[in-house]
């Protein structure tokens, strides 16, 4: 995935089984598989029926855990998170899941999305008494339950989730159950399946093969599921009206393996390239991509028009957390990175370079260098989606719409900045058409927002200055 | 690469860079760019022009080093290595640069590939008293050059290397001066680049690009380069006879970014994969890869045929050196490692499945099983590359012809083995043809042993037991 | 000090300094001298005036701080703690100072001491929806705080101290100002100190020297000290009536260089060794003490008597946590750890074997076996304090009342159990007096209630069964 | 021990076991109870009739081993060695016991002590081809034994130690035997135990006592002590001429509870404390020790004038090797670092201070400065040994006679150097009289060269220039 690359940060993933003798160690593989959704921390938080623990720590998930750490949490339930890479904020505070012990008993809790209303839910909160323990958007909700009076945990937090506003798909652990959330547009992908008799919960049906589950179903928008020892219940706890999940899930976000809705990823992602082909008219000696989101939309776009698909720009795999950057001088010199091109494959040659997005346009913008430096006599730039103007407030970190050069340039503009030689863009129709998103009442059911700007809630004032989400 | 998945391990890389003031960072971001050729250890040993000091240690390469220790390496030449995965031995004594000091003076060694007649070697040296501080083939290079006379370093380089047997590609450091040596068939990789007015040498091209180095020429089989202040000196020091590189560099081992003789590998492999489209005559729906190393040659096979090319196997990118083995019972349960199939891709459908050899075939039949349980109706396994019946004594770890599959069964008996509706492999013609190597004297240039049993090199008693090698 | 070997645990230690540009650091030398009052965990929180941020960890102070980190928490007051070693609890969460960060600003906690209602308190808190994180009864005072009202810090903190019962003594930190609370008995050691113009505060008076600071006066029971850049405001919010500090600070928690109340510990020891000799009449060669903590009371018994002290047992510096524990087996076989018998000095002869305390007992039925085994001809036990019969509840770990043997056996019952030739016990008016502690209305102004069972406090249902306390 | 604060560096020890099941773990044992002989770093090599293996690395041994380490070292043999602290040299590859494997078989070896003639002697062995591992003199025997000839283990370790000058205690084993070796001079010390029916070899006996073992006697000059399953074998390999064992183990090396020619070393201290008081008169109120060799001559010395012992200055026992030191700033504020004062003992009183030795005499002015800053009226130091004028070439880190204050300065000027109101050296006479070693041929039996400039072996050429040594 092309995050760091790129300034399109990915979101959290989280993962649940319930009813399965290895509990942690199923859980531990199923965030593994959900690795690419975040690497700045993972936790795992078990039950045995009587008392909840865990372990979390920040880095990627084999960093974190360890065989005996995993021996170590020994349930019948677990849940777990991998948490996306933030700039400044994090701290092993904030990773999750967020387990919280009172005299009466305990309850974890994992979340993906954002809250648009945290701060303000915050405020009053902390007004009362609240002590925060994190700078985490998820906390709120534990706050709201607990201050939610008497009832059971479902009817506790039925109160808490009419408050909340945004995109969140939550999973809540206690000694006995697993709660199951997704916000009334279901904004972020989340599906059921089953493991033998157990079940499973995940961010992406990926985790699913991974662990060797069957898919079941995918949790609907204003769904809420409790999972104990009589079964799987669910109800609504609000009336889902417009659903929208998030269409950067389909272009960038999930990984190729999955299905959202029942559309394979790699499958889409190939379509949006052939659309793609289909809206423009370049003449060429090479398709390549951007490794790795962008791989099958070339492809795509290679059998759409009979180019042939190069490997025109390779990726280093062994370039982590612990690398060391290389000083400007170096950069200068020709130093490369993560990315490097292929002189032997575009020396020479027209290429048309697919990417699924640009944000800030730097990104893009070092790559056409570097391609041309290898040799490439043209560089096309051909976009698998339209062009991003809009700040996501749900979840994808692009809240500030100064970075989203698409919002402030055309796109002529943008092709010179950029230094390619064309520069095309998918079409909103195009990228909804080639998704295939079932369609309800004239409804694409699709999130356009970062490339329409209509929103699917309402926009709270506190959305301006988020406390840090996941 | 898929070296652990497959039992065709990788070998060894080597950099050096003389007269850069950043000599040791410009080797770190070469063996980050090499380090496909060995994730056991890793090591830098830098020249100031009056000191040797290194650093190595087990595990990657930015796992070993940080910016601290990089920066703590001040000198304006530097050789790297790193090392391929061994099985058993290993250590840290074995990591290399070895670096030996005397009381008159130092140097360093470097070394890529396997001396055939190490074993005798060393036993000759230990009777006369030496002590040896390594399992490594490469130190008996530095007997031999110390107990060589008291000419020059070169002279008693060529002393020592005209004692030696089998492949390497050697780099020798000394206080002022790097000398650089093919072994006479020229079995290993080993070109020479310019960065600025420094000189630069490294196992493969892709080094090149990573730090902005030019390519200048490939070092020559039997050649002795010397580089120090007064430039490059090159002479012969064996009359080279049947120049014949490694194919298996071409089919697997190398980067697609890389060039050898000219000749992008990449393209090589997307060659290798049209050629086997033309040998064969297989209906199906998708044609897929394994990958990363089959990628290229599954879209060759792909375009040759027409047939869409999809992502039908995805590789976890996150699964390290710390990942946890599913159990016995957990893997029966279909939890996934490395590999899964993209049931969406292949569900229902005739699946040509590319891989670039077979070596032990449980993985070959692994993934058969993995497609089969993801849904797809047939599979067709096509390999890239002829049969592998031969142990290489080279460097590459298939040096006993037990553990290969090809050598004691039937091309049929090994598809029933491993599952598969159809196998086929790429002719040893078709291989040598689609590679293109330049031809003399009616040789092709390429080391075809492992596929025909025809050795470059007389082979020694103890080339049965080898000591440890790189 | 003997804690691991005794079971007599040691207590935390607190620290802080107002006004110093090298806050951080001072304060790590600080807790660095306070050491040996816990090797938990230990932590710093530093403040710039703006904001509050920390580091701490589990383990030494110097496994847990760095050059780095203490680099980064550049601010100009900080407060510091260590912590005591419990047997199961424990973690990361609960290691000090607490940090808790509003919307409105942040405060941070520390706390040496044990509040004997933390339970109850908790209890209520939690009915009215308050969230805690760690299961320290630090964590109640910051509660207390923020449903205390709107006030300034100074008034919502006597509010809440006004509601705990038991022994602390707490340093809170807000962005501008430091806040020193002492408990109305004044049970644990707190005295206040400058370093130049800067304010510093610690649990023992070692801490001034070892950072340069002079001792200015011991925090008063019942005490509220407020420090900002208006200097120092104090304050009483209780009023004291029964001080008693305990008594075992002087006996075996303290270090020797540290003065309470201007009694200097390592005299004080000395005189509890004279006034011991002056209650026994035993013949015999040699006195020698347990080190560390009974070697100043073993000088003092020789002095007292005129036989030579002299080095029977040793202690081995290099135990730590990571020391490997002899198996049974080999402990059956005679492998020593942290304590040996010196035979050359006790073979044949007449041991006196000074010590501080017995507690369980199994440490003193070690000692004597050991000098018996390495010649020893008689073993007389004479201990420099009372009896240990009851639990104490503020602070120390004797919170059961089963495991003090001389809860349960007459003296010579327990000579018997540890093997001795005699035991002697140190009278406990021959305690007080040789401490020598000012008096006030008839009473010692000490705490000897593990020795005789009156508490100075009342004793709540919850210390029973108390929480992790610090 | 006082290393680091006196620059009289602590030289290494060794360790042995033959024939016990847990020979791994009773050598760690072994060395932890020599850690005080060296802490730069440690290592084990065990056999188990068939393979050498070991583990070593830099550090303490608590720091280098662990429970899996130590269990995964199963033989019935193991030697071990403690290193001490270098200033620069040192690194991974020095730390003992070398381990050297060779097609016929492996040998390990430990050593204490320093060649004199290990310069010449590598010189010649470079010039014939060898090449060396180490920058440790140590390495000389393997090279010396792998030269000499095809006779047995012990006739080659003969005719190697018969080339070696200086002093030495060696361990070395191989599958089926332990070879013991002491110089002809007998400068360190080494002595044999027996543990059950295994035998161990220390050089200090509170290794025995910590292991359960018991003395068996000390290794004689000159002798070859060869332990094999016929049990132990003696022989002489040179004659011992003038037995002279190194005075500074008695007076600061060795543990207190150590036997050297069965004295023990706290009584000789208090002895040596007893005749300095014999030889000065000085008005004092308290007698004071530098913690923690000076303890026992200084309550010595109090036990003889009557004046009282106390705990004038105490030691920080968490000050590690990770230990944060302060700047140049803080320390001029009065930041203390290892030693602090205890003001409560020492405020208006004449203080006696006795200490062991002066090097550099740095620290003895910081710690006199200390003791006036804390108020005391005078200082007088008090030394138990005489002035340390000539640099000690037998491995004892004080072989540059620049640092050597007292070869430089009258003892007049000394004390005003150091600042102090009297300084006394205990007379040489009194030395040998109080430590009380048998005198043979009216030889004291002792090596006090350093003092006097005698040596006990002649002083070769490169002594001067000395390669690193333990």
């Amino acid at each position: 995935m092309l995050a760091e690359l790129r300034g399109l940060n990915e979101e959290c993933g989280v993962f649940g089984v319930f009813g399965h003798e290895n509990a942690s160690q199923i859980t531990y593989y199923g965030l593994q598989s959900l690795q690419h959704r975040g690497q700045e921390g993972a936790g795992v938080v078990m039950s045995d029926g009587e008392h909840l623990r865990g372990h979390k720590g920040e880095g990627l998930v084999t960093e974190i855990f360890n065989q005996d750490i995993v021996n170590g949490l020994t349930g019948s339930s677990a849940i777990g998170h991998v948490r996306y890479k933030t700039a400044g904020g994090g701290g092993y505070e904030n990773v999750q899941p967020l387990l919280f012990h009172f005299q009466t008993g305990s309850f974890a809790l994992a979340h993906n999305g954002n809250l648009i209303n945290a701060t303000s839910l915050k405020s009053e909160l902390e007004a009362q008494g609240s002590i925060f323990q994190t700078t985490s958007d998820t906390e709120v909700l534990a706050h709201l339950i607990r201050r939610s009076g008497l009832g059971s945990m479902k009817d506790r937090m039925k109160t808490a989730l009419s408050m909340l506003k945004g995109a969140y798909a939550f999973l809540v652990m206690t000694e006995k159950e697993m709660h199951v959330a997704l916000d009334p547009q279901g904004m972020r992908p989340l599906s059921i399946g089953k493991l033998g008799d157990a079940y499973v919960v995940a961010s992406e049906t990926c985790a699913f093969d991974i662990v060797g589950a069957e898919f079941v179903r995918d949790v609907q928008p204003g769904e809420l599921i409790t999972i104990n020892e009589d079964g799987l219940q669910s109800e609504q706890f609000a009336v889902a009206t417009n659903s929208a999940i998030c269409t950067m899930e389909y272009v960038y976000f999930s990984r190729p393996d999955s299905d959202i809705h029942n559309i394979n990823i790699h499958s889409a992602r190939k379509r949006l390239g052939k659309m793609l082909a289909k809206e423009v008219n370049i003449e060429a000696d090479v398709v390549t991509g951007v490794p790795d989101s962008s791989i099958s939309a070339a492809i795509g776009f290679a059998e759409a028009t009979g180019i042939p698909y190069e490997m025109g720009l390779i990726k280093n795999r062994y370039v982590g957390r612990t690398f060391i950057q290389p000083s400007q001088s170096l950069r200068e010199q020709g130093v490369k990175m993560k990315l490097s091109p292929v002189r032997g494959v575009v020396e020479g040659k027209r290429v048309i370079m697919v990417d699924d997005s640009i944000v800030r346009g730097t990104t893009s913008k070092r790559i056409v260098t570097m391609l041309k430096d290898a040799g490439a006599k043209e560089v096309h730039v051909c976009i698998s989606s339209p062009p991003i103007k809009h700040p996501c407030f749900y979840g994808i970190d692009t809240s500030k719409s100064e970075e989203l050069i698409a919002a402030h340039y055309s796109i002529e503009e943008l092709r010179d900045l950029i230094g390619a030689d064309s520069l095309t863009y998918l079409s909103p129709e195009g990228t909804i058409a080639a998704i295939g998103h079932e369609q309800k009442n004239g409804e694409c059911g699709q999130c356009m927002a970062c490339f329409t700007g209509n929103y699917p809630t309402e926009i709270y004032p506190d959305t301006k200055h988020p406390i840090t989400k996941c």
